[in-house]
C-alpha cells in the first residue's frame, strides 16, 4: 500500500508569527540548541522523513509597518548547514534538509557542504534549492536588488547542474586505499568537471568523496513556471503550497506531467504541500489552542505578514476590505493572498489572521481524525504524496502532531510504523542518483 | 605561573604524508566520522585548547610528479564548518577552529557560519583566517589564478573587518523577548553595518545573535609582512612555523612588538608554532616509530611534498643536491625549504624525508621528557606561548602525545590539569571581543 511522507518545517520558533509568545514556548528558542534538539527528536520519534530548515541570507522580513520587526522573532536563527550537522549527531534516521540560495552562493561551496553533511549523517542530507528575491539579502552581497526572475532561474538551473557534476567527481569505488601498494585512489575514477557556462566556470574536482546517497536529496518549492519545470527535471521532493484540493490537484498533475520528458517516473518525485495541523482531543479544544496564538498577534505584526506581498496596508482600516495592492511584491504569493481575500470576502484583519498561522498554507484545526481525514483526502485524491507539517510553535505544536495525528495515520495504514532503508533517498523512494560521468562513459562504450 | 596552550592540527589522516599507510591507521579515515570523533575526544582528554582544521577550497596538491596525487590521501576530507558543528556535540570544552578563505568567500556567509558554530558549541568557535593562493582553488571560482599577494591581503583585511562588524549587529542584551508586551528586541540595540569598501558592500545586520564569546576567536598564520601585521592587529592566536629557537624568537618578538600600536597587550595574542612530536618510552623506540612512516613514503609522494614550493625536481637525481628552483611557488615556504637544504647540505631525498613529517615545522622525536624539554625551552625562551601539535598520524599519533607528553608537562607545571573558564576565549586568556558599535556609542557619549 502506498504510504505518505512527512516532513516538518522547523526553523526558529515555529510557523505561527506569534509562536515565540506562546505560554509554553521558550521565547529565545530560535537561538537555543536544546530547542532544536527537542524538535528534531520529536520528529524522529514520529518517524518523519525530513526535518526541514528554511533560510535566508539576511533578516527575512521588512520592518513594515515600522515596529513590526522588533515585535517578531524572525530576526536571528542558526545557520542551517551548521545546525543540521550538529543535529545529525543526536538523530539516526530522519532526513536533514537545509535551504541554500543559488543567487548569493558559489556552487563549489554548496556542493562541498552538502556532501560533507551527507557523509556526517550517513546519507541523510537534502538541499532545498531556492533563489533569493529580497533586497535585504542582495544588500549583504554588494547588490541593491536581486537579479530578475529569468536571470535568477537561469543561474539556479546552471548552479544545480554544476553541483551535481561536482558530486560525481569521484566514483563510488574510486578509493582503493591499498596500504601495501601505496595507491590511494584509481585516477581513472576521478572526474574533473571543467564546467564553463553563462554564470559559472568551475574546474573541480570536489574535495569530498562521493556521498552515501550518491548525491544529497534535492528539494524545491517550484511554484512558478520555471520553478515547476526545474522541479520536474531535478527534484526528489517538492514543498508545495495549496489551499484547496482543486489547486493541489492541478499543481500535482502539472508537475508530474512534466516529468516524462526528462525520462523520470512520476513516483520518484514526492509532492508534499505545507500543512499547518492543530490537533485537539475535541474540535473545540483544537480551536481553543489555536486561539491562544491568534490572540497574541499584535496588529503591526499581523500587517507585516501581508506587507511582504501586498505592501504596507496600515493606512487602511483593519476591519475594512483588502485594497488592490499598489506595488505588489513576490507576485505569486500576492496572488494567493488576494485570491483568499476575494474568495472569502475578508477584511484586512481577517486576512492576516487567516495567514498568520500557515502563512498561506492549508490549515486544519480539529481532532486527530479530522486532520487524518484532511490528509487522506489529498493523499488519495491526487493532490499530495505527503505533507510538510508546519507546527504553529515548537516543539509543542510538533509533539502534538507526533503524539496524536501520526498514530491515527498509522492505524489507517497511511504512514510507516518503523523506519526502513538506509538513506533518506531510500526512505523517500526517490530515484538513485547516478554519477553522470559514469553514465556518460557507459553510453560511450 | 604562566602555562602553555596546546592545539592540534587534525585534518584528514594526520600530518605525515604517508599517514594513511600507517599499519594502525584506518586508511579511509579522512572521510570517516568515527576517526574525527576519536581524534577530538583524545585532544579533549588531553585538555587541549583547540582542535584545528586546515582547509582548501579544492584539491590541495598538484599531481606533480604525475602519479603523486593518486598515492596521497590529500584528496578528500570533510568540510571543516560542518564537521566541527558535528564534533561540538561529542565534546564540551575544547575549542573548534575552522580554516576559511577570504579569497573565495563572502563575508556575510563566513560571519554567519562561525557565529552559528559559536552558538552551537557554547562559545568554542574560532576562525583561521587565510587567503587562497593555488590555481586549483581559483579555478573552482571562475578564475585562472589567485589574486596577487597585495590584493589578497587587502581583501583579507577588509573581509575580517566586515565580519567583525557583522558580529556586532546585535548587542549582548538586545533581545528582551518579553512575551507580555510582545517586544522581541530593543531596536536601539540592533546595528546595521552599511559597510562600503573597496572589495565589499555589505549592509547587514547579521541574522545570528551576538555569540557566547562576543566574537569567535581569530587565528592566523601570519608569515609574511602583511600577515604579521594583520596578526598583530587582529589575531587571538598565531599558528607559526619555525625550525630553530632563534627563528621562533625573532618571529615572536617581531609580531608581539607590532601589537602596541593597536593598543593591544602582548599576552592577549598566543603564538603557537607547529610541532610534530613523536614520543617513545626510549629515544630508540621513538625513532623506530617514526621510521615506520618514513619508510612508507613513495619517492613520487616525497617529491610532491617539495614540488608545491620548489617545483617538480623528478628530473634530478634523488640522492644529489637540491637545485636552485626555476619557478618557485609560495615564496615564503620555498625559502624555508631551501634554507633547510643549504644549512644541512641535504640531498633531494633527504630534504623530502626531512619535511615529510612536519612539512617544514619543527619535529621532535624522543622520550616524553625530551619533548617536554624541547617545548619548555621555546616556551620559557621567548619563542612560543604554546604549540600546535601536528600528529604524524591520527588518532594514534595524537593519543601518544596526550598519554605521554601531556602528563610530563603537567608535572612541570607547564600545562593545565583541568579546563577552566567558560569559553575558548577564556581558556586562551584572549582579550574580550568588544562590540564596535557599542564602543563607538560609548566614545560619542
Amino acid at each position: 500500500m502506498r504510504q505518505m511522507g512527512l516532513g516538518v518545517s522547523a526553523i526558529g520558533m515555529g510557523y505561527h508569527i506569534a509562536a515565540w509568545r506562546h505560554p509554553d514556548a521558550s521565547p529565545g528558542g530560535n537561538m537555543e540548541l536544546s530547542h532544536a534538539v527537542r524538535s528534531i527528536q520529536a520528529a524522529e520519534r514520529g518517524l518523519f522523513d525530513m526535518y526541514f530548515l528554511a533560510d535566508g541570507v539576511g533578516i527575512r522580513m521588512y520592518d513594515e509597518p515600522p515596529g513590526a520587526l522588533s515585535r517578531s522573532s524572525k530576526n536571528v536563527q542558526f545557520e542551517p548547514l551548521t545546525l543540521l550537522s550538529a543535529l545529525a549527531m543526536v538523530t539516526t534516521r530522519i532526513g536533514l534538509i537545509a535551504t541554500a540560495s543559488t543567487t548569493w552562493n558559489e556552487p563549489y561551496h554548496i556542493a562541498r557542504k552538502f556532501a560533507s553533511l551527507d557523509h556526517i549523517s550517513g546519507g541523510r542530507a537534502g538541499w532545498n534549492v531556492v533563489t533569493s528575491v529580497t533586497a535585504q539579502e542582495a544588500r549583504n552581497f554588494g547588490h541593491e536588488a536581486a537579479p530578475d526572475y529569468a536571470d535568477r532561474y537561469d543561474r539556479a538551473a546552471e548552479f544545480l547542474d554544476v553541483v551535481r557534476g561536482l558530486w560525481g567527481s569521484w566514483e563510488d569505488d574510486a578509493f582503493l586505499r591499498d596500504k601495501a601498494s601505496g595507491i590511494n585512489f584509481d585516477p581513472a575514477k576521478l572526474h574533473v568537471l571543467n564546467h564553463k557556462g553563462r554564470h559559472f566556470t568551475v574546474a573541480g574536482p570536489l574535495n569530498v568523496a562521493r556521498t552515501p546517497q550518491g548525491a544529497p536529496v534535492i528539494v524545491q518549492a517550484g511554484a512558478s513556471d520555471q520553478g515547476r519545470e526545474m522541479a520536474a527535471a531535478s527534484a526528489d521532493v517538492v514543498y508545495a503550497a495549496a489551499q484547496t484540493l482543486e489547486e493541489a490537484r492541478a499543481y500535482y498533475a502539472d508537475v508530474k506531467g512534466r516529468m516524462a520528458k526528462y525520462g523520470r517516473r512520476p513516483d520518484s518525485l514526492k509532492i508534499m504541500p505545507g500543512l499547518m495541523a492543530i490537533p485537539g482531543r475535541t474540535r473545540q479544544e483544537a480551536h481553543d489552542r489555536y486561539e491562544i496564538l491568534q490572540e497574541l498577534i499584535h496588529p503591526i505584526v499581523g500587517l507585516s505578514a501581508i506587507a511582504g506581498s501586498l505592501g504596507d496596508l496600515s493606512a487602511h482600516p483593519l476591519d475594512g476590505p483588502v485594497p488592490e495592492p499598489v506595488n505588489p511584491r513576490m507576485l505569486s504569493r500576492a496572488k494567493i493572498l488576494l485570491d483568499m481575500a476575494r474568495r472569502d470576502d475578508l477584511t484586512i484583519r481577517q486576512l492576516y489572521l487567516a495567514i498568520a498561522g500557515g502563512n498561506g498554507h492549508r490549515t486544519v484545526i480539529g481532532t486527530p481524525a479530522d486532520i487524518a481525514d484532511a490528509m487522506e483526502e489529498w493523499f488519495t485524491g491526487g493532490g499530495a504524496d505527503g505533507f510538510n507539517i508546519l507546527p504553529p510553535w515548537l516543539p509543542g505544536g510538533l509533539e502534538e502532531v507526533v503524539d496524536q495525528v501520526v498514530p491515527e495515520l498509522q492505524r489507517r495504514g497511511l504512514f510507516r510504523t518503523a523506519y526502513e532503508g538506509r538513506t533518506l533517498r531510500d526512505l523517500l523512494g526517490a530515484d538513485p542518483a547516478p554519477n553522470r560521468h559514469v553514465t556518460a562513459r557507459a553510453a560511450a562504450e
